[in-house]
């Protein structure tokens, strides 16, 4: 009952900032969030004291080292926290944007505007520099924000939170515009239950955690980040262009949603490109798990896969391989195993790559470009609250937009029906 | 088991009928429009004869006359279900739209596409042409249907949707484009937990049914229609527009989501307004159910309003009524009981206007117009699959690009991070 009434109550109290949140000023919001980088940067000490005692604790319960690396704070990701409040700072206000506007034979003049959602509750894991970038950008887009961290992160979370409400109230903004929920594991039951307080929920965080979500929410959900992406290589595909975004979208960064799990490669470009690709791939130390025909070109080193391959995220440095028939048979690979995320074509003919984009049924379609491009920073968003996998309401890399509803704004003078 | 097999497989069938129908042209998909109207009015004789089985077996069932009155169709209602389905025709295609488009820094052409969201479910009660309409628009904007009608209108259903289902395959539609799903209260639980295969479900209703679809859904839902709609004179309010407004807005057509359901009044214009707006709402045969206030102009007339009457959607010749002290009272009156569906403020003072429209989360807001406006053809939507009051995905009046989701497609010459 405690933990429900207070999730209920900050809730409710999100709502009652949501209402002052919402009608702000940019000059308003802008202003708060740079008091807010200021006062992280003063209380840099604190937050690293909370921080040190969430590591030492994360490492008496045995967690795994690179958990403590991403839990761990320093100075410099302090100070890049800071940076990110400001750098959100400079951006465009979404609310108040007039998405369409034109007027009726009858006069009445019809405007869309971009407003804030209201309440946004966020469910992530680990990393405590989270914490301020999703206050940053629900504040930014006149939201309030419920954030439900982790429990080995809850210190760090606690001192940043404290940080920021502080300030942010100072510069302000309404009281309760940013809260910490507790992180016990019922406070997420309470939270994706609390419909007609909470607007949206957005997990952030591993397939389990978000199938949770999804299955027990009330509440609106976004879900964000499975990615098994794929790299398609065309018949025609230049070979040296297929080799290094073959590499690029596998090896750059294999831990994050964006990189490559499988390849595709046309029956007819193989005799060339296997015997290119699979060298490369291992001497960048990737495990390759290959159908009969890639495992003809790949020998002993490529391991056998099976329909778990084809369906895995492996979020590290393996990938599997198909050889495939036709663009068609590639469609189809992807139609039945993709997370629909991000696939990229690698092709010289146009109408290869305008038959895999029309066909493709995913949130981004890359053509000769690497899968790492789906991303709030790379195409330029400014700011990224995660990338949406879902079809309703946002799909892709979610900036300061897609933190907002619409409002119609019809103004008359009189008329009547 | 068996109607969870039916559901299922129709959801397959649909997910395979999607895919062939998310590429097709505007010219295939409008070509099958006309094809489907012009069976429709060849088809006239076996459709009315299946719709006066089921008024028939209404009338045995003790169905209330306005009931009876919704389920029955007429040459004329079968000619206007055809005539809506050219006018769909005849709308811009929303599928491959551009919505944001840019070139970056590094050369790679992003453009954010929009395209059809699937595979959608509308779970609707007893009116035959909502099967029409709701089909029409889903195919318009590439989606493949299925639709969840009442009981009550079973065999009518069936007849449309079979007339629908071969002349659209007939004229190039993939099969099972649209397909119907059984009456049973059960399929509708089948059918909300068809996660994966379904991608959206939209419920069109009372607010019973409604609520079960988004208490047990565990596919996105789009809510739509509960109107709890006000209509707030200002201190600055013209009298005459403030009369005909309220007017229009009550009586005009009391049944629908649009139509008002409180008045508030300000203090200061009372005196004035009151003693002439309620004989005229007496004389439209408006019941006013009013504050301490609203009786002392409006005396015997006048029932006494409780907390019922402010969160009533009347749907019939009642008005809850109440004075209020300020903008701000009249707003925190609305946050308080609206639905979030419709509010207008009749208003002379530029400044109160923009109080009321900033601060009035709705999903529409009129100044100095009807209430009766927030509607897809008054907008000049020329289609409308009903009205949202959830802030995700879509709000307000919901047309064909409500019904499309969005792909992002970058294109480059091998760019890589």
């Amino acid at each position: 009952m405690s933990i429900e009434n207070d999730v209920l109550g900050a809730a409710r109290r999100a709502r009652e900032a949501a209402a002052v949140l919402a009608p702000m000023s940019r000059l308003g919001k802008d202003t708060a969030l740079h008091a807010m980088a200021d006062a992280l940067e003063a209380a840099a000490a604190p937050v690293l004291a909370a921080n040190a005692a969430d590591v030492a604790a994360g490492r008496a319960d045995g967690l795994a080292e690179a958990m403590l690396d991403r839990l761990a704070l320093s100075g410099q990701r302090v100070a890049a926290m800071a940076a990110g409040l400001r750098d959100l700072a400079g951006l465009p206000d979404p609310v108040g944007e007039v998405v369409r506007g034109y007027t009726l034979p009858n006069g009445l003049e019809v405007r869309q505007l971009r407003v804030p959602l209201g309440v946004v509750g966020i469910v992530y894991e680990a990393r405590p520099n989270v914490t301020v970038d999703a206050a940053g950008i629900a504040l930014k887009s006149g939201n309030a924000v419920l954030l439900r961290g982790s429990a080995s992160a809850y210190r760090s979370n606690a001192a940043l939170v404290e940080v920021l409400a502080e300030a942010g109230t100072k510069a302000g903004l309404p009281e309760h515009a940013v809260q910490l929920l507790p992180a016990d594991r019922e406070s997420v039951t309470h939270l994706i239950r609390a419909r007609g307080l909470v607007d949206v929920i957005i997990p952030r965080g591993g397939a389990g955690l978000i199938e949770h979500v999804v299955r027990g929410s009330t509440v609106p959900v976004i879900e964000t980040g499975v990615g098994n992406c794929h790299v398609y290589v065309d018949a025609a595909a230049d070979l040296d262009m297929a080799v290094a975004i073959t590499i690029n979208a596998k090896v750059s960064r294999p831990s994050v949603c964006n990189a490559a799990e499988t390849l595709l490669v046309h029956r007819d470009i193989a005799p060339a490109f296997l015997p290119v690709v699979l060298p490369a791939l291992a001497e960048a130390g990737v495990t390759v798990h290959g159908d009969p025909t890639v495992r003809q070109y790949g020998g002993e080193r490529v391991l056998a896969a099976t329909d778990e391959d084809w369906a895995a995220e492996y979020l590290s440095l393996d990938l599997a391989a198909r050889v495939v028939d036709s663009v068609d048979d590639a469609v189809a690979h992807i139609r039945r195993w993709s997370s629909g995320h991000t696939e990229a074509i690698v092709t010289g003919s146009q109408p290869a790559a305008r038959h895999f984009v029309s066909h493709v049924d995913s949130a981004a379609v890359m053509v000769n470009a690497s899968t790492r491009f789906t991303d709030g920073g790379e195409l330029g968003f400014g700011a990224e609250i995660g990338i949406s996998t879902q079809k309703l309401h946002a799909r892709g890399p979610m900036g300061l937009p897609e933190l907002t509803s619409t409002k119609y704004v019809v103004t008359g003078e009189g008329q009547v029906r």
